[in-house]
């Protein structure tokens, strides 16, 4: 079966228009800051969240909005997280109230996401009027701006889109996402939104997603931080005309893999645009005895701000890369596993049996300098494998990071 | 009773001398790189060690040396950890040979540590000269010249002693200690020694050792990464004449007592100059449903690059505090959570019941201004409690560690 990347984002599957305008949550004007995503025909959803216990108002709403497996709009502003606000909900449920007025729906059909700053009031005299002005801007050619409206500390606007042939009917999934701090392996991550004209049960779709989620976004990380506003949301409209995905079958192995690949690059597009980045880092974790440890090896690496600052200055000091491996919190043993880096400039290993090896200094930085950096893990004691993302660390996260507010 | 500090380190308690020399190790011929200190009359001796699965050859041979719970003197070098080198056992027990050879004691009666680089092959050359060189200097005033040569990026010397007396006898433990970066709170933390000569069975002091370990040192984070090479030792040699502390009497008490006060500053000491640290941060959590949420919670804010990268910013963001604690790992509640920032220039509350307050944005500028920070957790809903220590993320950070090696 082919799977094939194409353009157009959250708008590329049949019958999603999209919509992103600065309305003023923002003081920086050319900085948008609303988003609207909006199915012509009401969807069936699914969505995760993070596993924070301070989580934001619109996490909250969003939940028993969701609960019954519709959607049919969503909502996302940045510059304000409406997180730690005594009136967080009431404003978030507000804030649905006037979507569906002006798309003409239902108030509870409708996801809602904020990211921003955690426990500042969020105005809504700004979001009221956006609101309005943004809904009847809407289109096919929208998801570009929908995508630049959701950042927060991104570079980079982040949107892709897969299709691929069920029987008869071309499937096609979008999403845009936005990283690009507080970004933790543990747990859902980030915001990230999917669409499809694919149709899929509410049920299936949850089931493709959790499936999914756990390989990709829950396998990234910046900075070990768990923001307290994640989501991954996905609707499904079905306007692709296939006969609907109701269970396991080929058709729902078919949309797993598409889904997977989407996020996969959505994944390693926020690794590579994390905050003060200038590498995306890969660790493959294979040999595993179980996929609890490949899982837990893998981010014990990507997470370590010894491993990362190491990667910002193209220093093979892998001494801190077996380090991490022996710290990460699953059963396993240390004395088998081999360590290979790798880039496009080329390959070494560094280590064998859990031992040093020699290696050339010079080779090694040449292929330290890259901007996308494999660190390959053997663990020669099983089948079980993972793989997780993440980036260096660097001076400008501690610039970014040093005063964000103001 | 009174506990006191006293000046002398390692060797305020009585029968203790100690050193240190640049043997070679290190390039850099004015960084003093070997240490050993040494007790006129045998120790009862303990220790806890790093829980990383990949640890140094020193941890497995101090390991085994002094599973009777004896020890005579301890040698240390920085420059090099011996850790994931095929003949690391072997070069470590080489070294502790040497050393009792050099002081005409057992080799088995020796702690030995190594602190460096992970992974590159030591080279006994330098060592076994520097033993040899070493061995005659030690004095009774050698402390400060131990804790100079088991520093590797600290900034600063730690030292530390304290006395109290018990009966008719003065007691004294003293102690010398290294960060500063790779320092974990999950675990056996960094490099310190203890010493006392203080009478104490090998078993109370194992029990005494780990009691005060659980919340000093393992309550100090730097970066989360937890080294190949922590390890906590003590010897007691038994000098200050008191009847011997066979039981969890009250001599006991005063013995944890003195430990817990000489194990807090070095952890401050510490935490205060982690790797490019310019401020001490403690979090104080109490109120807690249990000692277990309450050292989560202290350490999960600690770890949290975006509380130290705010800190160093002076930058009130509490909303990062909350998410941190929201994401601890352990049972708790978390609306009725109220925090506090403060420091020398005053104090603010940020936080009630989980949501934010209005405060002064530039009474907290000025108080997160200063070099030694307080972020005080109430969590409203128990009776336990825990401190951690740490210190802010800065761009030194990034730079010490970017190209460590080099």
């Amino acid at each position: 079966m082919n799977f094939n990347k194409v353009s157009g984002g959250v708008c590329a599957p049949k019958g999603f228009v999209a919509g992103g305008i600065h309305c003023g949550i923002r003081k920086n004007q050319s900085k948008k800051d609303l988003a609207i995503i909006f199915s012509e025909k009401e969807c069936t959803a699914a969505a995760v969240y993070t596993q924070n216990k301070v989580f934001g108002a619109p996490i909250a709403v969003t939940r028993e909005n969701i609960a019954g497996g519709k959607a049919h709009a969503l909502i996302c502003n940045s510059g304000n997280a409406n997180t730690c606000n005594a009136d967080g909900i009431e404003k978030a449920s507000l804030m649905c109230k006037l979507t569906a007025k002006a798309l003409g729906i239902e108030a509870t059909d409708i996801i809602i996401a904020s990211t921003g700053v955690i426990g500042q009031p969020i105005d809504m005299d700004p979001i009221e009027k956006g609101i309005a002005a943004l809904a009847p801007l809407l289109s096919a050619d929208g998801s570009s701006d929908a995508a630049e409206a959701i950042m927060t500390t991104d570079t980079k606007k982040k949107e892709c889109a897969v299709t691929f042939r069920l029987g008869s009917c071309m499937i096609t999934l979008g999403a845009i996402a936005k990283g690009s701090g507080m970004i933790s392996p543990n747990m859902a991550t980030m915001l990230s939104f999917i669409t499809t004209d694919a149709a899929i049960t509410a049920e299936m779709l949850k089931a493709a997603l959790q499936e999914v989620v756990d390989d990709t976004y829950n396998m990234l990380s910046v900075d070990g931080d768990t923001s307290t506003n994640d989501m991954v949301s996905i609707m499904a409209n079905g306007l692709a005309g296939n006969a609907p995905i109701a269970s396991k079958d080929e058709g729902f192995e078919a949309f797993v893999t598409a889904l997977r690949m989407l996020s996969t690059e959505l994944t390693r597009m926020m690794a590579a645009d994390g905050e003060g980045a200038t590498k995306l880092l890969q660790c493959a974790v294979t040999g595993a005895p179980s996929k609890d440890a490949a899982k837990m090896v893998a981010k014990s690496v990507i997470n370590s701000s010894l491993v990362k600052t190491a990667m910002f200055g193209a220093d093979a000091n892998w001494g801190r890369i077996l380090c991490a491996i022996g710290y990460a919190d699953a059963e396993f043993e240390i004395d088998c596993v081999d360590v290979f880096l790798s880039s496009r400039a080329g390959q070494i290993q560094v280590c064998k049996d859990g031992f040093g090896l020699d290696f050339s200094e010079s080779v090694a930085k040449k292929i330290l300098l890259e901007s996308e950096i494999l660190i390959d893990i053997l663990m020669n004691q099983g089948e079980a494998k993972a793989t997780a993302w993440g980036c260096d660390l660097t001076y400008d996260y501690v610039k970014i990071n040093g005063d964000y507010r103001t």
